[in-house]
């Protein structure tokens, strides 16, 4: 952030009078501009024994395979979010259902939020950020192609809940990757 | 938003390409300026069978009680904000226990996400936000002088579990307030 979104003058960094941390401030009108972490949302779509994932059309991890998840929007709850992701990127209806896990990945300021969900029926198709939309068995997974750490987290947690018949709610910390090499 | 934080220049409100919603978008930088909901991170701080209010010495809700929560930061995981905006407010150390309300209030784009603690000491006093810290038990709350809805909705879900000795994680939203009068 270099200019004021509401006068258009520059910002500089500074620690505001009674606040801890510097922050973009104006120095034409005052303004201080904040900026927090952002929220994730999605879900794990099952049909009888499958789930659904996407292999994602864009960037990044264009071509890797995922959950249906995005930045949540204004207006919004987490689970309309979740629901709103999956119509765009599965063109896929479904029925939320519990929350599974919460992520906080504090090195890029976010939070992943994401619920269970019942895909309603088999009439989906990739959406215009989706090469393709797939039901996949456990066995089928393409655990070397996920897109993100948090969806083969919650895919391994996932398919283990199932198996122990006891889905659980996770919450946890994904630390920075390691370096590669 | 009014002028691009990259570049000084106006920005407009349009739809990208690829998109479905407006964003405001630079006419001279192309930057795509999102905006997104914000976390409130907080904790109900139990101390034998008392809990932890602060009374607020900002705006909004000045002189009215509520949990220790604020803003979550870039950088930080949910719960490091809880612990945070106890120690600010409240002066009070604290250790983190299970997640207990996730509220989402879409009129106001956030989501509340209130955590279990135990205060691990009585040396606690009023931070610069606060005009006072007190411990209630269960009959002295102050209800009508409760500064936020999400407080109020998660201390008598907190009573009534507590007192059903059964703590259960609450999801839920909450609508803008009836008009008055």
């Amino acid at each position: 952030m270099k200019f004021c979104s509401n006068c258009g003058a520059p910002v500089a960094l500074k620690i505001p009078a009674g606040d801890s941390l510097p922050r973009h401030v104006c120095g034409a009108c005052g303004t201080i501009h904040y900026q927090n972490p952002k929220m994730v949302v999605g879900c794990i779509v099952e049909w009888e024994d499958r789930i659904l994932l996407c292999k994602r059309a864009i960037e990044p991890r264009y071509g890797l395979w995922t959950v249906p998840a995005g930045f949540m929007e204004n207006g919004e709850t987490t689970y309309q979010g979740a629901v709103r992701e999956t119509l765009e990127e599965a063109n896929a209806r479904i029925e939320i259902g519990p929350l599974y896990a919460l992520y906080n990945i504090p090195h890029i300021s976010q939070v992943y939020i994401l619920f269970r969900a019942q895909l309603l029926d088999l009439d989906f198709s990739p959406g215009i950020e989706s090469l393709e939309v797939r039901l996949f068995e456990e066995q089928d997974i393409p655990w070397d192609e996920l897109a993100f750490r948090p969806v083969r987290f919650t895919l391994q947690n996932y398919f283990a809940d199932r198996k122990a018949g006891n889905f659980q709610f996770r919450l946890g910390d994904l630390p920075p990757p390691a370096p590669a090499g």
